[in-house]
């Protein structure tokens, strides 16, 4: 990392998304911004700074996963659909996780202690609203165990070592890099690179480019480039929300409300992408402070803006779109609500 | 509270004041204001929008203590210095904040069981970052037991009744809404209300207005409505400040550094209050997103700007004004810096 990076002092064009109330008055604020563009990129709608530079982190497991399927993988290791969607996963860590993801790696012959993803809580406690019990954890509950799974396997599939995967020189890696220029549509040499949270490489990428591969993955058609790669990945998560969130989570909530139609997943600081099969939209939200308090009320807001939600999901995301705020006795003390202006571009 | 307030869409003026980065690139932005005014309350700089109406938060807990301290409460029922400093708390939940609370408590004739302030977590887990034990957890240990445990006092010292002391309508809380505005030089009429994590009834007054009421706390000098009361408290909280925070808190670190010249508190939803003693100043910050993550290098460097820190205070204030950022296996992926500009007005 260097240690002095130059930072510009100008104001992103980030947007009020959504505000926090106390009393009804505003407490808080969320600024941030929003893409929507159809499949073929083009910006369609927009809050904000849609071309701001935005780190994809676990929205971008999908195309982190398209070397190893597009590859043949999951016909060479027997991965099911279930695990297929587990490749893709934000997991919250709960058995049928750690199950499925313990035999992905005895499939192809690596176990939990090749894992370099780190270790914390299970997710499951935190959206039960309990403590979770003190460490240690395994590194099978980490939320990204799925997609880290995946690229011990693909290290087995191609011959490469396992012992440095998650180096950015690492042949895997390399071809990860590839296939999020190509699939995003930005210049391999314009990504920005990061380390994530789980210590793989990561990438910013401008918002309506994280828009666009969403777009792309949620396309049933095959794709130029990758064949049934997408399709297969996006028809797993789809089909298997529960093996990407888990229970009480937000993607698994967007993906029941959207019965098939929608493909999405979050992001760590405040990302959000979603692809719309049967509009060929593909949309990206970046909360600028990274929080997911902004992030729900966003979401929902955007997709009823674009008039995707019937009356049935409007109810079953009602309260991601607009929380109650309560405080340690339980009282109602305010609420959270967007209050984004989607532009027509 | 209202169910349909209404919400100006019109753009807040906040301005950025702190970016979180990876890999050397911004990944997420927290914007928010700042107000420096001296003991006049006249504006000297200012970021993003000074007059925000600004929810105190915990940082009104020391004037909610001033109609008890300026009725002669301490003498009354014999509160030590450090008893003081806990009226002013958003405390750890220690064994020396929740044994000092209880004999408070018990000196104005009241248990734990009269706490209407809730429960959660101590602090101190967090604070060291280990996990809680599971609840259930005493009253005793919310962060704001001894504002509480002063509000009880204040009912016995007037003869109030207590079952009801956070009513809006009670007079103890008339009482400090009158102190409020008084002391923070908002009409009465202009404070909006709203019920605070712990209950009581809480304030939004402008950011400007909280600075000026922190450059009179700090005030030595008999303030002329409140008397010997303003500066008692202050000089407890700066004599204390272990007991208004905690150990590894942020309000204990910002006191030790400022060695007796800054008395600050922190409220929930990113607020910061500071007054300084020696220059007669008035400081408040407000992040806009409500996270610490933002506050904390925008406190050190408005410090800075306005030449208040030497090199020990700076040295000791560096973790907080810069910290590093690491995920699940320790690596540095980034770090949280200051990007405020503070104008002269």
């Amino acid at each position: 990392m260097p240690t002095t990076p130059a930072f510009s002092t100008a104001a992103p064009r980030h947007a009020p998304l959504a505000v926090a109330t106390r009393g009804g008055a505003v407490e808080s604020v969320h600024f941030g911004s929003v893409a929507v563009v159809d499949r073929a990129g083009r910006l369609l709608y927009a809050t904000g700074d849609p071309a701001v530079m935005t780190f994809t982190r676990s929205a971008l497991k999908p195309l982190q996963a398209l070397p190893f399927v597009a590859a043949g993988g999951i016909e060479r290791f027997g991965f099911t659909p279930p695990q297929v969607a587990l490749l893709c996963a934000s997991h919250a860590g709960e058995p049928r996780h750690v199950e499925a993801v313990a035999d992905m790696l005895q499939k192809s012959g690596s176990t939990a202690a090749d894992l370099q993803c780190g270790t914390h809580a299970p997710g499951y406690f935190e959206a039960r609203g309990e403590v979770p019990p003190p460490p240690p954890y395994s590194p099978l509950a980490h939320n990204c165990s799925g997609k880290h799974s995946g690229m011990l396997a693909y290290c087995a599939q191609h011959g490469h070592p396992k012992d440095a995967y998650l180096d950015p020189t690492h042949p895997l890696q390399q071809a990860i890099r590839v296939a999020v220029a190509e699939f995003t549509g930005v210049a391999h040499d314009d990504l920005v690179a990061g380390i994530d949270g789980c210590s793989a490489p990561n990438y910013a990428v401008p918002l309506s480019a994280l828009a666009a591969a969403f777009a792309r993955l949620a396309d049933a058609a095959p794709d130029a480039v990758y064949g049934r790669a997408p399709a297969t990945l996006s028809a797993a998560m789809v089909a298997h929300p529960e093996m990407v969130s888990g229970a009480h989570r937000s993607d698994l909530a967007l993906m029941h409300a959207g019965r098939g139609d929608w493909v999405t997943k979050v992001g760590a600081e405040g990302v959000q992408a979603i692809g719309i099969r049967s509009q060929g939209l593909g949309i990206a939200i970046k909360v600028a402070d990274g929080q997911k308090r902004g992030l729900y009320p966003a979401i929902v807001d955007v997709l009823d803006r674009l008039g995707l939600l019937d009356a049935a999901a409007r109810a079953s995301l009602a309260t991601w779109g607009h929380p109650t705020v309560r405080n340690y006795r339980g009282l109602a003390t305010g609420d959270v609500r967007s209050v984004l202006v989607l532009d027509k571009q």
